[in-house]
């Protein structure tokens, strides 16, 4: 078995401050991934990318294994050579988006078969093929394919979907070829049921990964029953795996899951953001396509070292947004991401310094504020 | 009157390298300026702007006086300050979009009223508005209001045209705000007429300009046309004055321009065609969307230091246009200002070491052999 071998480098409570080396670089944890669906960060060059500070980025499986094609970025060199990335890679296992994006879906023991969204041909996704396509792809790490519910769902449906996401981890495992650097995490689920996400969480380490993900959440429910479920399942996962909670989120859900003792997070939160005007700071999201900003020449946060957050004014990227322009797109994505791994690292020294829980109290405040008064 | 020094540094038959010197910074002449509509050069940030060698950008007064309006750029420091970009800007009078974009147009001996192709708002726009317009801009070169016909157009409406364009460039240049290292530039019309073109030429010269406009062409007429057109007004033009060949065009536009005596140029089709997928190369123009690049592993042009046309596969940038990214614009819009601005290095060079003849002819057979062969 391949390891990453995570340093836990320091912990405040749940809290955890890690370090984990793979075949295409370190990343220093808590983490925020930024995704990159169809092989580019929207609206981003990778130089952009890096400059926020992102260590690794997100590749979705259904997208790509649709356009360009999996094959295709295998002959190609991988995904690190196609999108000029050469950092560490995680694509998930297509799963999720099977489920909210394509058409005509059958879930059966042996896999999903859906129809594309872009062309509406069939295509076939088992435990097998996903683990083959990320494999194409170059992925350093591979997640799982895994059911993933709609909350609320009964308790019975959610049990199902559970094992039958055990079963499809330990298929996964056995379809997985270890390379040192390179590694397989398994999805822990169960809903917001204790129970099942504890067995959920024994029966993939029985079967063992290098990293464990807890799935099935920020698809709807209140962010206390996220937490409440967070609280439930980090104590059964191991120490000394990366934790990685997908899909999730708003910064206050980064802040508290962190807290609980989650190290990685990917969400569309801040790249989608950016492209309909809002900008995330530290005094919470600021719309810039109020009419407020049309005349401040203040920049969106004068405190950011990010170029987009402290070179223009506001009054600019306000012109910008209102005109429909690519530029207003790159700036405040720009911002977002920057904001995202400044969290980050903040989170990260705080835990150093055993001082998490009063910077995730400062952090509050600071976001209760709101944005600076009008001029 | 001020005066921007241009320094003819050398000369091959007809065509010039030269250089000035504004308040905002020198520009090297042949110059190719990236147009800059709506206070952003689409797709693009400044930074990137500036790495492909461009010393100055064109912003356009009609879409700027309709949004976010003159004014307001003035209190916020004006269009320099406003889009962050500290080089030389030029900006246009705003005619030219007058006539192409806005709606229920009136032009008399005044000025021209119109509706805003945005909120349908009247607006009136005289030579003094122009100007007052532009300075509120802060504009390092500011172009006189003028007439632009579309071609073909009877010589009496050329005529009256041409003459109604040299009154409002006397009514311009008694509006302008004489400035050190500003400078406004007159506009030669006369359609396809050498006599016209003549009679503009000197009286324009009688008035006076810091530089020299060459307006209505590039409407429709043949490239033919065109040459001719500058050969017929490039002489009656004072040698120590820039000469601006506005609207133009595509790379062999811009290089028989430079032969017959033409310093500057601007135009929207590298930055257009960069969110249409095309690319502009030294084998002239690729369609990135075409399938034949699907599985290219090779970048667009190997031979080029701009890490869009060099780092990049084909394939990535077809998977990009065919999937809508916005980093397809992105690339692509680099690629191509870079090589506008490779171009006119390219062509000083050849001018200081006397082949610029041998330059064009070098550069045409190259466009011809067309794109690399498919794999």
């Amino acid at each position: 078995m391949t390891e990453f071998g995570y340093q836990l480098l320091a912990t405040d409570k749940a809290a955890r401050r890690g370090r984990f080396a793979t075949a295409h670089g370190p990343i220093e944890t808590p983490c925020f991934m930024p995704v990159g669906t169809a092989a580019t960060v929207k609206a981003m060059t990778m130089d952009m990318v890096r400059s926020t500070g992102a260590q690794i980025v997100l590749g979705n499986t259904y997208h790509l294994m649709l356009r360009p094609g999996a094959e295709r970025v295998g002959r190609l060199g991988g995904l690190h050579e196609f999108m000029r990335w050469p950092g560490p890679i995680l694509t998930d296992s297509g799963g999720f988006q099977v489920m909210s994006l394509a058409e005509r879906r059958k879930i059966t023991e042996r896999g999903v078969t859906f129809s594309s969204h872009i062309d509406g041909a069939r295509h076939d996704l088992t435990p097998e093929r996903s683990i083959e396509i990320q494999h194409l792809l170059d992925a350093t790490i591979t997640m799982q394919l895994d059911e993933c519910l709609k909350l609320p769902a009964p308790r019975r449906e959610m049990e199902r979907a559970m094992e039958l996401s055990l079963r499809w981890a330990a298929r996964s495992k056995e379809a997985f070829t270890a390379r040192e650097g390179y590694g397989l995490f398994g999805i822990v689920q169960g809903g917001i049921d204790p129970e099942l996400r504890r067995r959920s969480a024994e029966g993939l380490q029985e079967i063992g990964f290098e990293g464990y993900a807890v799935g099935g959440l920020a698809v709807g429910e209140p962010q206390a029953e996220m937490f409440a479920t967070l609280d439930a399942t980090c104590p059964f996962l191991p120490g000394d795996r990366p934790r990685y909670l997908m899909g999730v989120g708003k910064p206050s859900d980064l802040v508290g899951a962190v807290l609980r003792g989650i190290d990685m997070f990917d969400c569309v939160m801040p790249t989608r953001s950016g492209r309909t005007g809002q900008a995330f700071t530290r005094r919470g999201t600021v719309n810039l396509r109020n009419a407020r900003h049309a005349d401040d020449p203040r920049p969106l946060d004068e405190t950011s070292d990010c170029p987009a957050a402290r070179d223009y004014s506001r009054a600019y990227l306000h012109h910008l947004v209102k005109s429909g322009e690519i530029l207003a797109s790159i700036l405040l994505t720009w911002n977002n991401l920057w904001y995202y791994q400044q969290l980050m690292r903040e989170m990260g020294v705080a835990i150093e310094e055993g001082r998490a829980e009063a910077f995730a109290a400062a952090f509050a405040e600071e976001q209760a504020l709101g944005d600076i008064p009008p001029r």
